[in-house]
């Protein structure tokens, strides 16, 4: 492709975004597509001559767009609402068109200092203070997983030099963090070598906080039995309801036990832009380590997750391996990315997170998580003034946890039962209209329904929608399915 | 940023990207800023107020593309040289459109499994056999990290449950490789919790490729000495020199001793598409995983890492872990991308693969392969006809590696540290010129220069302006440079 057929096949491909933008709702929201479809919908075998662009788009529009569950479409309220807004989709696009490599200052140096830069910018909107080191990986997978391999470093144990299997010198680590923390932090202790058996799960109070007081006790009799406590895990927006630690109770903890502090707030760290949501953060500046994503819920695409660790010096001496081939001149003057985490590929992510920031404006992103929250609000006030439905957890952000529960049922076994077949039906029947996508949890037993709101096209007749649907299938879904022993 | 915003300037970064590739020596090849640069020409603050995209885009002309070091640029022959070629720019450009997250069959049907066609299309090229699944990681650093944690959970010894820290029952592991080999393998072991010591690694022949014999000693002394030995990693296509280690003979080794076999073919795997070439794969349809990237020298933009295992089980029982809020009907039917690695996020990356392979069709990728083999083996030609260059390695695919050495000079340490002083100068000097931009690597002591050509752009005249300037710059420094001992 020369330069002029990539001009003629961009604009086409650029109306063809364009109008699919405008329009994500000509698809089903939840691809209605059955396992093994797309695929056998595809020659098994790669082209053996080239193919034109026009054929390339056509099986997009025809096979692989409907194939898609789209997470543009105003109904998407799954998991955590997202946008890969314009000018994020339009840095993407012209971060691949560099294709640099950001391993080294040298191997694009605006490429690392505008990733120091924009990190520095989304600290001081975030309110952290400026010990923070900034560094964009992937994902909160890898940031956690960094920054307990990091905390695992500061041990001073020589792990980094002699490893850990195979060491009586070395006693049991343990690591803390609570029951409704995300599964990426029991995954990295199984990577990190902790293994399951390292993570503590502290027990949370009943709007899902991780209690201090349990951690505290469970760090104490670890350190009867032997164990070495060596860092916690907090959560600012759990992924099941939102919930937030109490971050200052848990630094005090770690202060007086001298353990890293890692927070993670991938989904609700982007609310402390909010001046009214800063106390979500609170705490924080304490920790040693923070993770918060910009590809959820500050409309930068997949993928762009904001590490900052306060101790830079640490994650070097965790992770830079310095080659001959690597080597540069100028490696002392500068900051050179590959020595602060584990890939030493890294894409020039930081464009777009710039070019979000500037297109919208701090109040211009202030602004949409403000209606997202106050949409958040109004279906939360339904659900409230609802006999048939009831909130299932607090609502700190736009993550409502909810569930139909038909009023006049007893309080007993049988009708938690039912409520739990009852709603994963309604989940299964809302899904299924290709209108709205909701996913669910499980609290305290009970199917769990999460409405999470995000995504900068939808309004509130979306939400509105939602409702009635929900509304309309519970009703019909009760009068099929409530068992003679619960009627009224 | 309506849809109407986003087309308007959706095609004007699309010409201005057009016009970029069509001229990126408009450009000097390596940045030519001081440490600091970029960052001082912007604002440190975060802007409050919108910005229009013309703004953005006048930036990115006047301060960020001229302080990107130009990977697209014809004379970029350092490291290994990329291209992200049109229809995979145009690739990622749709799939941070579409923004869905691959992580479960149900978030996006048409991801999953376009990952699962096209890493079957790419295997089918590479001649492996069917029993490899295939995976897309982001990038060769995490794809070995998890074929070393698959290796080590394949040993059985409740490393997921358990971990490796204070456990009597378990002995030291231990991991081999060459001297050569990259130096994420040792990250990878060092996160693993196996620590530097436990990285053996194996000397080289006098082609810098991997001594099964050496191999085969370590191991037998280990297990001498109380080492548990479970993986070798070879390499196809090591970073410094492209010497392809003998696989069928470690092969031999790991079948004797049961050990997991890994294969780093991330760069010249890639070449296996040629006939002529299929023999640096050989042995690999034994191993037990390998890591091949598209993004290298296949014309797909970073990042895109083909992972292949042929134990899925075992990759599962490694990384797997589903909270209710991920859980989904269909799970026992389809596959689920986040259970066979360590991020959960996972951006649409099948596509631009799939775009480029259409587009370019094997024919289409063979032949510029061959072409870029061609102009690596003018370039080592004419090497060999110099008197004041030599060859430092073999050259199996499109990376010299060579240096200057005037004729005449005696064969001591004296002249051996003054070429180590003249070659850097050298590569200082013509990276100097902002023409071309070579790197460098140490082979037996030797600054040996590396001349890595991988470019769509570069042609035969830009090989030879490398060399001339090679030649002119060499002729200029020696005269400067050469100490009075060494005068003829």
């Amino acid at each position: 492709m020369d330069s002029e057929s990539f001009r003629r096949d961009g604009h086409q491909l650029i109306d063809w975004i364009a109008d699919y933008l405008a329009h994500p709702e000509r698809y089903a929201v939840l691809a209605q597509v059955e396992p093994g479809q797309v695929k056998g919908s595809l020659p098994a075998e790669p082209p053996e001559r080239p193919e034109p662009f026009e054929s390339l788009l056509e099986d997009v529009e025809k096979i692989i767009a409907p194939g898609l569950t789209h997470w543009n479409h105003p109904g998407f309220f799954a998991y955590f609402g997202i946008t890969g807004s314009g000018p994020g989709i339009l840095g993407e696009l012209l971060s691949s068109a560099f294709n640099v490599n950001a391993m080294l200052w040298r191997t694009s140096p605006a490429a690392t200092e505008l990733e120091e830069l924009v990190l520095d910018w989304l600290r001081q909107l975030l309110g952290l203070p400026p010990e923070f080191m900034g560094i964009i990986n992937d994902s909160a997978s890898v940031s956690s997983l960094c920054a307990i391999a990091v905390a695992r470093e500061a041990l001073g144990l020589r792990i980094r030099e002699e490893g850990l299997a195979g060491r009586p010198d070395l006693p049991r680590l343990r690591l803390y963090t609570s029951e409704q923390a995300h599964s990426s932090i029991e995954k990295a202790a199984i990577v990190l070598g902790l293994g399951q058996a390292g993570v503590t799960k502290v027990a949370v109070d009943d709007e899902f906080r991780l209690r201090s007081d349990a951690l505290e006790a469970a760090i104490k009799e670890d350190l009867k039995t032997g164990w070495r406590p060596f860092c916690v895990v907090a959560t600012v927006g759990t992924t099941s309801t939102t919930s937030v630690d109490p971050v200052p109770e848990v630094a005090d903890v770690c202060q007086r036990y001298k353990l890293w502090l890692h927070v993670d707030a991938a989904y609700a760290g982007a609310a402390a832009i909010l001046p009214e949501k800063r106390w979500s953060l609170a705490g924080c500046e304490r920790a040693d380590s923070i993770v918060m994503n910009p590809h959820k819920w500050l409309f930068v695409p997949l993928d762009c997750s904001a590490f900052y660790c306060r101790h830079p010096g640490v994650m070097k001496q965790a992770f830079s391996l310095v080659p001959e081939y690597l080597r540069t001149p100028e490696e002392d003057r500068v900051r050179n990315f590959m020595d602060y985490g584990i890939q030493l590929g890294r894409r020039f992510r930081a464009l777009k997170l710039w070019m979000v920031m500037r297109a919208f404006g701090s109040e211009g992103l202030r602004q949409h998580l403000r209606a997202h929250i106050a949409l958040a609000e109004s279906f939360w006030g339904w659900i409230e003034a609802s006999s048939d439905f009831e909130l299932l957890a607090p609502v700190p952000f736009s993550v409502v946890c909810f569930r139909h529960r038909p009023c006049g049922l007893p309080d007993n076994g049988e009708t938690e039962a039912y409520l739990n077949r009852l709603n994963e039906r309604l989940l299964e029947s809302v899904n299924g209209t290709g209108e709205v996508f909701l996913s669910h949890t499980e609290l305290n037993g009970k199917f769990t329904l999460r409405m999470a709101i995000g995504n900068l096209s939808t309004t509130e007749a979306h939400v509105r929608r939602a409702w009635d649907l929900l509304r309309q299938s519970a009703e019909r879904l009760d009068a099929e399915l409530r068992p003679a022993a619960l009627e009224a």
